[in-house]
């Protein structure tokens, strides 16, 4: 019995990458929906409910995706609500690689070291990425400010992340290359820029200057990269004294999860990767 | 040489359910086209007739399903209107289930015994399956009557069996719990149930009551069930002295005929599985 | 790893015949778009970069095509334009089979015999067929005339094929049968008739009598055919002491060097499969 993977995205073209993806990690046959609208979800996952009966049930997943993140949280509250009981399929989470590309990041800050006690400052925090980042680093014990151009944006998505799931995160605004290396000198240990591609976030020089800085990661590939004076291959290399990782490092570690993610799918037929389910995966895994 | 099958619909999303059934038949590629226009079917139609030739056109085959019955007939009309001489390939007619569902729904009633010279009576007679099981019933020789809320409506569509095949069914008005009593008392032994899930049609007390009435089905899977007192799951089981069989028992025969009938298209470059061939195919399954 | 083809169109619904031709080429997967936007194709085309590093990129393909050629000429543009250095894939074109369908032309046309110096005409050269049979004659050494109904239509593209590839074609305006009987008589050795399906060009009369005719090819498969007198199977054969070929003679070569094509794409990850390299896979096959 092949391995069918219902791929759903509000996107109107739907994603090339995560159907690649998908048949590298494995999957016989992806079935690619984009322009997924909230009220075509239920009948789209009671095809992938009803085919297949009992144990062979784990041989059909859905993977929620695209670029467009809120319509696509909106598809997975739909696809969840849409299964009833046991009559289920495994479901992940990842439109625009948010879970996976959140998970590598903290991976690779976490290194061999410990998380917990440490200072975490994310820049361009707002997006899919940063405030998942954001999340995960408190989760393991860090104390994470968060930062938008705006504060009131910033402020937003703390509260959400308090009223959601009881994170506490500390809003900033950083709107300059100054406030940043304000934000910084507060005793940051480690810093993650997730801000849009050719966005400069920090300057070498306000970074290397802080004296407890450990470790810094950009997931930015496009020059200007947020992080000045790393390399976008940089793997946990010194430069400055400091452990630097570059969108490179992440993306190879991403892809690794992503598709070990995508197995776990067909492993059963109950499972729900969101983020929380992504990072215990990535901790299995080798960085 | 793969087995490719090019399923047509007019729903804007290609339906789930018919690609899964379809691998799971042993087709090795799907191609799912949702939001066919009628202007559009010969050029998609002409892809399937000449890419491969002669002997191997049988590894091609259409299948023409999706929700929506009425523009499904349109699609299936321009398909064999598409086909010139033995430049064709075989085609599977199935939107809403409707072939499969009421071959199967037939099939179980006769369970071993003879369908001919029976009375039987559809509820919820207009909609796909209904008008499909009481054509099959009347070839078999049973008198039929199928009934709608609106005499109307149960009468055009009776005219149209009539016209379009020489099959004579009755029309009847039901529009609620005591006029089905009264449609059931008139000597009928068979009821079958195809009206919309969630919509209770025939009460316990009043089928129970029936001294001929000798075999119930019901399609609908969602509570209200269509006929009180029995289970989904029915798949014979003597309630109240009749034989009874629910959405499940029949959907699960479905199934098993909607796979065969996908195998049966790639045995041959000219079958076209219409009601008649889908419940001729299902004559030769176990039940 | 799976051999994943991307095949990119500007019609709605992307094309039954380039699927199946694909697969039967030996991809694995074909991921097929259809109503493809130009500010769409950069981010559908990263997917097939940045999948797969390094060898595997081999393993990703791009077929341009689908019946609207002037749109899929910009998606072409836009697919290599997105493309930066070493990190690309492959990619063909062959929008309404022009590229394909020239190249089996002329490779027919040319036989075993020499092209150069021969006088040819391309009757409807103004279609994306036409054009592309009068460059591949002009380039082997033909003294080419390519016609239109307008004139100004049949300048305008010998304009176009003189300022982007200093080919040079000569044009004519042919409206009936007379005026293509009197081109046919300027001592014209090979002529092509590339028009719309059902559509008359050349009466029998007229090119029987021509004493300095030798081969006359015909891509129109619908009667009545461009050439009056011959058959779509002609392959070759003597008709009035000249050989012809008909549509499906040339239509069955086509789909030989479609299938090399896309086989060859997957051979490295850097191929451009345009007009000149179709035509140069079409020379290493048998005709």
């Amino acid at each position: 019995m092949k391995k069918i993977l219902l791929q759903l995205e509000a996107d109107p073209q739907a994603s090339v990458f995560d159907q690649i993806t998908a048949y590298d990690a494995g999957a016989d046959q992806v079935l690619a929906y984009g322009g997924v609208t909230a009220d075509e979800v239920a009948n789209l996952v009671y095809g992938a409910m009803f085919t297949r009966g009992g144990d062979n049930l784990r041989n059909t997943a859905i993977f929620v995706g695209g670029a467009r993140v809120a319509p696509a949280e909106t598809i997975m509250q739909q696809v969840l609500a849409t299964f009833f009981g046991p009559v289920r399929v495994s479901v992940m989470f990842d439109a625009n690689g948010c879970n996976t590309t959140a998970a590598a990041l903290v991976r690779k800050v976490a290194g061999g070291g410990a998380l917990a006690g440490k200072k975490a400052l994310v820049l361009g925090g707002t997006g899919p990425v940063g405030v998942r980042v954001a999340s995960l680093l408190a989760r393991e014990g860090c104390q994470v400010a968060l930062s938008s151009r705006q504060f009131l944006r910033a402020q937003e998505v703390c509260h959400r992340l308090g009223a959601d799931a009881a994170i506490q995160v500390k809003p900033l605004q950083v709107a300059g290359a100054t406030e940043a290396a304000v934000a910084l000198g507060q005793g940051v240990n480690i810093v993650a820029c997730c801000g849009a591609p050719g966005v400069r976030l920090l300057e070498q020089a306000a970074w290397s200057a802080c004296p407890f800085l450990e470790v810094a990661a950009d997931i930015n590939a496009v020059e200007p990269l947020g992080l000045e004076g790393i390399k976008v291959s940089d793997d946990g290399r010194e430069r400055q004294g400091k452990k630097v990782f570059g969108a490179i490092a992440i993306g190879n570690l991403k892809m690794k999860i992503h598709r070990a993610a995508v197995q776990a799918l067909f492993a059963a037929n109950d499972r729900v990767l969101d983020l929380e389910a992504v990072y215990s995966l990535a901790k299995t895994l080798e960085n």
